[in-house]
C-alpha cells in the first residue's frame, strides 16, 4: 500500500489530541502522513494553562504553496480537524477545493471541530466557513453539538435528528455523516433498533454511534454502541476520525455481507477507539489517588494541579495500544447494525 | 515500559527529516514522545523551496514554561536535533540544564546539527552554544564535519581523529561519542581493526561508524561499517540518533558478551537505519526515470523540478519499514567490533 494522508490539525508537544492522536495510528495502518500543524501548543486546552502559537492563514498558505510548487501535494486522503480561526479555515477550504479538483477521488474526512457539550471553543465565524466546506467532504464526523450548530437544529427528538441528518445529506451534499459518543437520551433509546436497545438494556450506560450514508436517493443509517467509560478523555474524537479515514475504502477492510463500506469502517474505528480508551482507563486507575481525583469545580479552582494531574493521567495510551490499532491484538468487535426505520 | 522521550527538533509537513524521522520510530519502540518543533516547514531544505516558520526563543520558552508549570516535563530521555539559531538553542540549553538537574539519570542524545560535507547550515553563533551544551549529553552524534567544527580539528589523519575524540571526552566531558556515515579515507582504512578492514575489502564502498566511550579513565572505541548506498538521502542521521536514543540502556536491548551498552545500541541503530535506507533505495529504483535523474548542478539549476523529484523519491520509507524498526522483521545485523589500538 502506498497511500498518503494529508492531515491538517493541531499539534501539542505533550499528550494525544489532534495530530498527535491521528498521525501515529495512521502510520501504524501503513499510511504516509503529511502533517500541517494549525497550532503548536505545549498541551491541550483542558489543562487550562498552555504555551505556544497558532498558525495564521498566511503561514498556512505559504506551506501549501511551497508544497504545491514542489509537487508534494498529492494525497489520496485528507483529514482536517481543529482549525481555530475563520481566516485559517478559509485557507484550508481553498486548499481542499484545489486538492479535490486535482483528484476527484480524494477521500476527505472532515471533522468540523467547533465545540462540545453546548460550549463553542473556536471563533464563531468559523461556522459559516464549515458550512461552505461540507460539500467537499466524503465523511463528516461532527459530535452532537456540532450537528446542532451546523444545522441550527436543537436535537430534542427523533424528528429533529432525522431533519438534521437529512439537511447534512441533502442541503450540504455530504455523502456520509458519522456522529459518535452520543448520550442515550430516552427518546433516542426508544427509537433504536432492537439489537442495540437489547445490548444497551443489559448493562450500565452506553454511548451511541450513528453512521448515515446518502446515495442521492436513499438515506441508510447504521447504529452501534459502546459502554460508557467514566471520566472525560481528550483526543478520542480525533483518534476516531483518523481511524475512520484509515479504514474507509481501505483495501485491507473486510466488508461483511449486509454491511456498507461506511458501516464497516465505522465499526473498525469504534472498536479500536474503544479498546484504546479501555486501556487508558485501566492505566489511569493504577495511578496514585492524587493523580485521579474526580472533577470538583470548586476544589479544581483552588488547586489547578488537581485538574492537571487528572488530565495527565487520562492522556490516551496510544503508543501502548499499537498492537490493537495494527490489528495484531484482537479486541471485542463493536458492530454497527442497520437502523431500518430511521427515516 | 513507560518511558518518555522529549524530542526537540524540526517539523516538516512532507517527508522524513528531524522529528518526522525520529518520533514514529521511537513510538514504534514503545516510547511516549513529547515533541517540540523548532521549525514548522513544508519540506526539508534540500528541495530548495519551502514555506513555514522558525520557532523563536520566546515561543520555545513559553512552551517549556507551560509544560513545566503543568508538571509535564518529566522525560526519562531527551533528544535534540536541528535548532537553527543561537537564541533558540540557548533556550533549549537552559531547559536541558533544568531537566538534568531534576533527573540526573536523564539519557540525553545530543545531535549537534550544524552542517555537512564542509558546509554549515545554521547560524555560526550556535557553535559556542553547542560547546557549552556538550557536558550535558550522554551521547553525542556529530557527523564528521561537526566533529571538526566542535573541536576545531581538521580530521586529516589518525592523530587528528584521536585528538578530536579525546577532546570531546576529556575537555567537553562527553561520555559517549558516535560518528556515523564516515567516508573511508585511505589513512582511516589503514588503521581499522582487521575484522572491519576485511569486510570493507571484500566488496564496494563502505561508510564507517565509530562509537567511543570514556569512563573518566579509559577511552574504548568500537567500529562498524555498512555498504554505501548511492545517492543522497535526507533524515538518515536524524533516524540514526533517534534509534540510538531508543536502544541505549533499553531494558529490551541484548548486550552480547564483550560488547558495551553503547556498542550494542549503536549496532542496533546502524542495523535498522541501514535496512530502512536499503528499502528506500529499492523503492526509489522502481520510480520512473524522470523521478530519479542523477544530480547535475547545471541541469538542476535549469529545471528545479529535477532535484525536487529526486528528493521526493528518496524520502525515507519509514512507515513501510515499521516491521524492521520494531524488530518483527529480521535484517542482516551490522556488528560493532572493538578497535583495540585506536588510542
Amino acid at each position: 500500500m502506498s497511500e498518503r494522508v494529508l492531515s491538517i490539525q493541531s499539534h501539542v508537544a505533550f499528550g494525544y489530541v489532534g495530530g498527535k492522536a491521528a498521525i501515529f495510528p495512521l502510520q501504524c495502518l501503513g499510511y504516509d502522513v503529511d502533517a500541517i500543524n494549525t497550532v503548536n501548543f505545549s498541551n491541550h486546552a483542558g489543562y487550562r494553562r498552555s504555551g505556544g502559537t497558532k498558525t495564521n492563514a498566511e503561514e498556512l498558505k505559504a506551506m501549501f504553496d511551497a508544497m504545491e510548487a514542489n509537487e508534494l501535494l498529492r494525497p489520496s486522503r485528507l483529514l482536517t480537524g481543529y482549525i481555530p480561526g475563520a481566516e485559517a479555515l478559509s485557507a484550508v477550504h481553498n486548499q481542499a477545493v484545489k486538492l479535490k479538483h486535482h483528484n476527484p477521488d480524494l477521500i476527505y474526512v472532515l471533522d468540523p471541530v467547533m465545540g462540545d457539550a453546548g460550549r463553542i471553543y473556536v471563533a464563531e465565524d468559523v461556522i459559516p466557513v464549515y458550512r461552505k466546506m461540507l460539500p467537499l467532504a466524503t465523511v463528516i464526523t461532527p459530535n452532537w453539538f456540532e450537528v446542532e450548530t451546523l444545522t441550527e437544529t436543537p436535537l430534542v427528538n427523533m424528528g429533529a435528528l432525522r431533519s438534521a441528518i437529512s439537511t447534512l445529506h441533502k442541503e450540504y451534499q455530504v455523502p456520509n455523516v458519522v456522529v459518535s459518543s452520543i448520550p442515550l437520551y430516552p427518546w433516542l433509546l426508544a427509537a433504536l433498533p432492537s439489537a442495540i436497545a437489547d445490548l444497551v438494556g443489559k448493562s450500565g450506560e452506553h454511548l451511541l454511534c450513528i453512521a448515515s450514508s446518502y446515495d442521492s436517493q436513499d438515506i441508510s443509517v447504521y447504529a452501534g454502541c459502546v459502554p460508557t467509560i467514566p471520566g472525560y478523555f481528550s483526543g478520542v474524537g480525533d483518534l476516531f476520525s483518523a481511524l475512520l479515514l484509515g479504514f474507509y475504502n481501505s483495501p485491507s477492510l473486510h466488508i461483511p455481507a449486509g454491511a456498507t463500506p461506511l458501516a464497516s469502517a465505522v465499526s473498525q474505528a469504534l472498536t479500536k477507539t474503544h479498546a484504546v480508551l479501555c486501556k487508558t482507563h485501566e492505566y489511569s486507575e493504577t495511578l496514585p489517588e492524587i493523580e485521579r481525583l474526580a472533577t470538583d469545580d470548586e476544589k479544581d479552582a483552588e488547586d489547578p494541579m488537581r485538574r492537571i494531574r487528572r488530565m495527565r493521567g487520562r492522556e490516551l495510551r496510544l503508543v501502548q495500544s499499537q498492537d490493537i490499532i495494527r490489528g495484531t491484538k484482537a479486541v471485542a468487535p463493536r458492530d454497527m447494525v442497520k437502523w431500518q426505520n430511521f427515516i
